[in-house]
């Protein structure tokens, strides 16, 4: 009989229906099918990996998620430490914001009258709603909080701290900035700019001269220093954007620094966008390598997928698998509330590179 | 205090991950999100509403779901009857007959060396391999089979019956084309001739001049007189392809002759493609209804998803809801074994259309 | 000094913007900037390459590009031979036979009132109308022609000659049936049962018992057999679908028959449809060479884009550099008119293969 | 005879081929087809307009473009002031920072070995590549720049100005950054944390304490002064990304201080993102009425291309038609070497908002 290929080796296993299968149980079955489930199958257990791995997990957020309603979803993963730094556009943390301070979006549909929604002052998300007026309020909001701190720039990560600690204080209520807050894990937002929380803070300058600085430059210099000081990294990254970037940027800015890193040893992306335009939120994870963003052995795939149907099943099944990894796991301890966080222990400054030709904790 | 815009009905309710959730449940709290995750959640209940109603529900498989992986699910949907009509790809009902024999697709991957796959005969469907031989093979089972018919035109939903129960008889194995041939579920392949399924009949004629002749326009006869006997129907799409456009057609056609039929009654579709370049498989629902593919008042749902991801969820959550549906649905039955099927006891012939200006069933 | 990396051969020209260029010029200057613009510069200097080869051309053709503008770049490239053989899908077919009996498509908006539409009986492809009445009368035209043919099988390729052939003498316009007859190209269309065309042809059975039958098995042994004649091919795609595989089969069935052929030697495709679903339609042509579907060392390129942004660009560009190529080109001579055709003299049977395991033509 | 609908009024007119064709030539037949080719033809249309009425243009710019061979055509655009005001993600003016200086991208493959260009320490771009030890050449070039200035923070506007003078003063070549700089056009970077300019200016702080502060709030104030100033505005969107966002917020940053600003009045986005994954970049200009960033009555088209196909064709066929325009188009005049920018005279703060509850300029 003919040898076979050394191409074929393991068989797909059609995925067998079931009732009662647990979120779990459904990836599990899909770990052999093929196209974008096998995928999100592999990404439920690279990021079990990565749980029981000694690395500090980034996750990305891009995308319309807060408002889409996976807010409580990255709350989650927040608060029982799935991932140790959230890096996010700045929309994702208002609309969290939104939420958290009592407001709400709303179902909507995508062939609206859009003339109509204005003439209401209605903003429309695709096919989510939510009110201007109450936009304009979150604005004042923030804009009143940014005119109680110093006069002078701080970082995103320093900001965004104060904002939850001072969101918790007030509301009492879960979210993305409040379980960042309570949890100790840093959140960056390398274009707040772009975003209402950058206008927000634009209008504490009119409240208040000088008020409003954000040193953005300074949050490059801490995510370097962040991976300086923790070399073994994981990236998770949902939609891609400044997040996925800004993440392999502080890789790669860190590898100047530290002959101690070496690119993230896990990676995993859910996006829509192709690689095949070249921009930076669909390039592929193989791509990364080139640019030493990624290990080359690391462990990682891309879910071609929106996250409003990955992030829901895959944080399911992790829900139940994870708890045990988590009881165990280490994770990297940090202090947010000054100008200059810590970590285990250790400064993480913002002024300067910390430089580390030799070995690192 | 002001009146809440009219717009602002039913805010977004954030999914709430809690371990042991089980498909239905998290389909359950995807209802209130927004994006694709609320359209597969809508899609869940649409195709229960389905069952609840008195309708001919037409499936169309488009795309390498077959070899992907999800050839059980189909044949779980038909053979429980979630469906009552299959039209299908030559390539997905191939790729079913592959695995039924005994054969079988194997994990690959998009990276690989294809020379060196062309080297080994080994296909690949991005990461998917098979065996050539082994397609060679079933190519010759299929010629074989097409000799022992009779020399005149077969539609392809009587060759496939006949087909299945071949493989039924030879093999005594769960697939597509078994369980429709047990379960008396037509099936239609418009496209046979852009199949392998077409390779084996035109190889027929190499053994036994005059065989492998197929009418493939008897088949648009004989589908639209299925829904000029039953015009309630309704449609469910996996990938687009000539299945969307044939089970809508049937529809258009079946209008000219009957007063009673008025486009789908529901319709679901997961898709990739997408609307804004013109093609048929993107196609949006709300353009179908320009055409009267859809009635004006259906409920319906377009969901941008890789069927690879959305089924596997979807067909595991019907597994817990739908049984009491399916219980008490009033399917209709169908004879499929002669050169003209029947359906509720009435012929559905192939040969010209029932006209139908008066009540139909 | 350090040496230059192997990899840094050629620098990116950017793009220079002039006034007065001509479309050719405007690809010259895009062969080497990045991603799809390079791509389609290059799909230029591919088509260009195929003329200057004694190679079979085929040209695959789905999508709404008839109803969309494009049949008279499709009838061109037909009549002055930059292509041999089109594979079509039956509605681009339909479309084109639509406009040469006179009738128009009309600019429509994407966010049409479909209800109104239906209304008026107005069919809606995204933002393109067409009268539903003039529909009627094409089917009704094309079962009027489908009654006067004999009461026998008709391969598509037999078929649309003829009807080629009736819409010239009665109307004398060009479009692509009426080119293809004019120039005696062949046109294949296997999924002709999922189109208005294979409607009409249903409906002429009402006319006349036992008229409107298509061999479409005829047509995968008479297009492979055409690459068992002519074993240089060369393939050239717009928008995937059937008529991309049905190209493909050709060359891999034909494979089986002929030791001479070994896939296509030149693959060009301008799709917008991806790989990682695992759809036909969006396959890349590097999976195409696991199947021997195309020579290991063809010229081949795949340009992401809307045909109808591409094709207008690449079509003008070989109206000014092709003529010279086409005037020296040496093409297959066809003849069309029976049931069996020739190619340069030869017969290409579609009642079986013919087995050429011995040099070819 | 039956009255025609009032749906069908303009008739697709088939593109025809003929040899000679300029793109304007090409983008004018392309009026009346259908799809992303009439939109793409609408375009060209539209930024004729928006030349001849009294608008300030904004330019986004999102993916690799300069690294993929179109900051040359966006140097025309700006030199030739088609448009007013640029706004970039980092990564552009970083890659056009780099050819400017003498060094070049390369053409690459998609398909190549990574960890062979990682080895090679060539970063990949899809199909484009890059020295990394140029790069690093660049992040010192700008951190010595950054050292000479003083020590406060700089808005993105005014430190790019300053970076373009420098970059003009010391190569006299033509790029992105020159052609702004020498044609005193603005360019905001609002998310320059993320990317190799933001790392160039982080590495500042090694060399020298205190420098490389960017206010990158202050941008958000000084472009909605600008719209405050100039409240008639047009936007064209190459990609989507933080560039589209930023150019709608500061219109809808502006409204909330001037009564006389209503929107952009024109908008055209060449993006390849899509609405349905409720993404920024990929969102539509209907639902971006809805949030007033565009007049109910403005002309707006979204071409859903490659802008490396769309934007060489494009820019070609205005450099035909626009010159008559270009010459009698009234201009915003700008100063912008110093902290706080002049239009027309008037300043434009960034440290206040101008209040505006009567008639501006």
């Amino acid at each position: 009989m003919k040898k076979k290929s050394r191409f074929l080796q393991t068989p797909i296993e059609p995925f067998a229906v079931e009732a009662g299968l647990t979120a779990d149980q459904v990836l599990a079955r899909m770990e052999r099918i093929s196209f974008q489930g096998r995928n999100l199958a592999t990404a439920h257990r690279i990021w079990q990996k990565m749980l029981q791995d000694d690395v500090t997990i980034f996750l990305g957020m891009a995308g319309a998620l807060s408002a889409g309603g996976l807010r409580l979803v990255v709350a989650h993963l927040i608060f029982n430490r799935y991932v140790d730094c959230l890096v996010s556009t700045g929309a994702n943390l208002y609309h969290d914001l939104h939420e958290t301070r009592g407001q709400r979006h709303y179902l909507g549909s995508p062939h609206a009258d859009d003339a109509a929604l204005a003439a209401d002052r209605i903003d429309r998300v695709y096919d989510t709603y939510a009110s201007e007026e109450e936009f304009i309020s979150n604005d004042n909001w923030i804009a009143e909080f940014a005119t109680t701190l110093e006069l002078r720039p701080y970082t995103t990560r320093e900001f965004l701290h104060l904002l939850g600690g001072h969101l918790w204080t007030t509301t009492g209520r879960d979210g993305i900035l409040t379980a960042a807050y309570r949890a100790n894990v840093p959140i960056f937002c390398p274009a707040i700019a772009d975003s209402s929380i950058g206008m927000g803070l634009s209008q504490a300058r009119q409240i208040k001269a000088g008020a409003g600085y954000i040193d953005i430059i300074g949050d490059i210099v801490e995510s370097a220093n962040l991976v300086i000081r923790r070399p073994r990294t994981a990236s998770v990254v949902l939609g891609g954007g400044t997040p996925k970037n800004f993440i392999n940027q502080a890789s790669v800015q860190a590898e100047f620094y530290s002959d101690e890193v070496g690119g993230h040893r896990y990676a995993l992306q859910i996006v829509t966008d192709v690689p095949h335009f070249g921009g930076a939120s669909g390039s592929s994870l193989e791509e990364a390598q080139s640019w030493g963003k990624l290990a080359a052995d690391s462990a990682k795939v891309s879910v071609q997928a929106d996250a409003t149907i990955a992030l829901p099943l895959l944080a399911s099944a992790l829900a139940t698998t994870a708890p045990p990894l988590l009881a165990t796991r280490k994770i990297p301890v940090f202090t947010l509330a000054g100008r200059v966080m810590t970590v285990d222990g250790q400064t993480v400054p913002n002024a300067r590179f910390e430089e580390m030709h030799e070995p690192a904790v």
